[in-house]
């Protein structure tokens, strides 16, 4: 079933790696008219193979798209969007022209200075979405469902220009956000990029220890690092687009650890009594209580305390499918959930987060099926 | 159903917080006895009523215990370990006496330096188990099941002694781990107490952005500060106590962070090609990827890829259910899962990690079921 189109079409994506590609999938899927192009023909053609649009008509022996577009997004590595979305406002003179790129101000200003008459037809925009792959393969429809997809906001913006984004965004199932590019990256530098720095920091420790100190590592570890799997020319272009925003927070946590390694350095040589030891470890690590508790909860709304409901599992198959089954018999609803697996053990723990008001109801509930429940 | 005692009793717990009361459930559901004490008679009190053992008769109006412990488990707080473990070894002239606190080089030099020749009786260990919550309240007997508990042997420990504590670590259901000390010590800095600084640090620069930039939070930054909402005052002794071990890698920490905020200054001054500024960025964020590749698998296991299996759950009560019983009826066995919810969206998305070798056959079966896959 095709649904109405919400977009006018067609949509040129430029870039067809992981974004563009999950884009044209999911545009397509909504009857839009995609056209792809890429630098790379073989980029551009796995994406055509694989339903997210046709072909500009930029390689040779493929025939040229009969309309222009009325929209052209800009889907390409960070480091040459500028130039792409200059020579897309250049070469469709009606279309209204966005990016996808992880960081906008500099971006804005750099095509702004460069655009001239053409700059009210930009309006840059950043959807919350990605995954540790990359690349059109591993592109799909549904990557940017129920993510923020930020537009950033100017007032000299071609009428109709940043509803036509908040269009893609919403076709595509994305929640649009309007904020100011600089407002926009200054939030990223602080909510990723930063905490981009600090597991990558941390993870890459673990390269100096003996693998036995690794049997050690529990949930704690996994959390903190995991996202340091991520792609180091990916972020290091990220890290120096957005050097403006990213450098303040870096520069106070080199100050703080500055701290915490000459407390460190005191205990190890005075004892832990010295002047001052306890403080500064203990403000530290208070500070990090007061910032963590600021995160909002899910759905976007305020920060909001759910109760824990700790269940062990054991580690085979279709037990989880039978906690979650007796979890839905008794009508809560899971907000959350958390796996943390044992070494050495057949065993997992299971964290269940429901509202508070039912946590005793399903606690009971699933003790009574015989689940042994941590209280 | 009380199971036969895998090791003998009387076992005195000193310190019944969440560890210690935690001990005694476990130890009394396998039959051994437990005496229980702690420097807080509202404590040991609770603990008791909680049916953790009986109180060692120091309280006035308690009965004495009639008999003597073979083995002492301290489980007070770091700071007063010590104290208490040779004032053990001096009231119980037979019993082995062990630690529970999460740093053992300082703690056993320490005893051993004061014990003379009652020395030989200390066992140090370490369990790797912990709650968010702490004291009695939050005790539980499953608390060490499945949970790695090194014991630091010696040579020098009397016959029986490592035996009796490897005893008190199954019969709880954890798996126990022989580690010296220091070898102990320095693995904890890097895989466990690095990485709550680096949370901590990461989550305090939450505090100085405005609320709307936290409307931007993803997944990445609360896997990476979810344990910054740990206890100051515990962290603050902890770091204290294994300052050696945790110094190297906080001030290589520091250093890398030097050089980062050095590139960021002159990204931000000089432009993104500023010489050294990517291959910096890049370097780092590489080194990070090397370092969390050498995370163990669960189990204990070497590290193992697993296939990942990308789900949209609608959030209503019982989807959740119904997507684990569907994996269950395919007979595939979940090694690991995530869920990640979406800001504004009526939506999650579950990851489930699975033996390659399964990955095609599930996503079938789940799509033949009508679950949006994403591939």
């Amino acid at each position: 079933m095709v649904a109405m189109a919400a977009l006018p079409g067609p949509v040129l994506v430029v870039g067809t790696g992981l974004l563009g590609t999950s884009m044209g999938l999911a545009l397509r899927e909504h009857g839009v008219e995609v056209l792809l192009r890429d630098t790379s023909p073989a980029a551009a053609h796995l994406a055509r193979d694989m339903g997210a649009g046709r072909l500009a008509g930029l390689a040779a022996g493929e025939p040229a798209p009969v309309a222009h577009p009325v929209l052209v997004v800009v889907a390409t590595p960070p480091d040459v969007v500028v130039p792409t979305v200059l020579a897309a406002l250049e070469e469709y003179p009606a279309a209204v022209v966005t990016d996808v790129a992880s960081v906008k101000g500099s971006v804005e200003a750099a095509v702004l200075a460069a655009a001239g008459t053409e700059g009210p037809r930009y309006v840059g925009s950043h959807p919350m979405a990605g995954r540790e792959k990359s690349g059109a393969a591993a592109a799909d429809a549904d990557l940017f469902h129920g993510r923020t997809w930020v537009i950033c906001t100017r007032d000299d913006v071609v009428r109709g220009g940043v509803a036509m984004v908040r269009a893609l965004a919403t076709t595509v199932g994305a929640v649009p956000l309007a904020m100011p590019a600089e407002e926009h990256d200054v939030a990223v530098a602080v909510v990723s990029h930063l905490p981009q720095i600090m597991a990558s920091l941390a993870a890459a420790r673990l390269d100096a220890v003996p693998g036995d100190a690794l049997s050690l590592a529990g949930q704690g570890l996994r959390d903190t690092t995991r996202i340091a799997a991520s792609d180091p020319m990916l972020w290091a272009k990220i890290l120096s687009a957005n050097a403006t925003a990213v450098l303040p927070h870096a520069s106070a946590v080199r100050d703080q650890m500055s701290e915490l390694v000459e407390a460190l350095e005191r205990a190890a040589r005075d004892g832990v009594g010295s002047e001052g030891v306890m403080g500064t470890f203990a403000r530290a690590i208070h500070r990090g209580r007061d910032g963590v508790s600021r995160i909002p909860g899910k759905h976007g709304g305020a920060a909001r305390r759910y109760a824990e409901v700790t269940v062990l599992v054991p580690d085979k198959p279709g037990q989880l499918g039978r906690l979650f089954g007796e979890v839905g018999e008794a009508g809560v609803n899971i907000e959350d959930f958390r796996m943390e697996h044992s070494a050495g053990a057949k065993l997992g723990v299971a964290t269940l987060s429901v509202v508070p008001a039912r946590q005793v109801e399903l606690t009971e509930h699933l003790e009574n099926q015989g689940w042994r429940v941590m209280q």
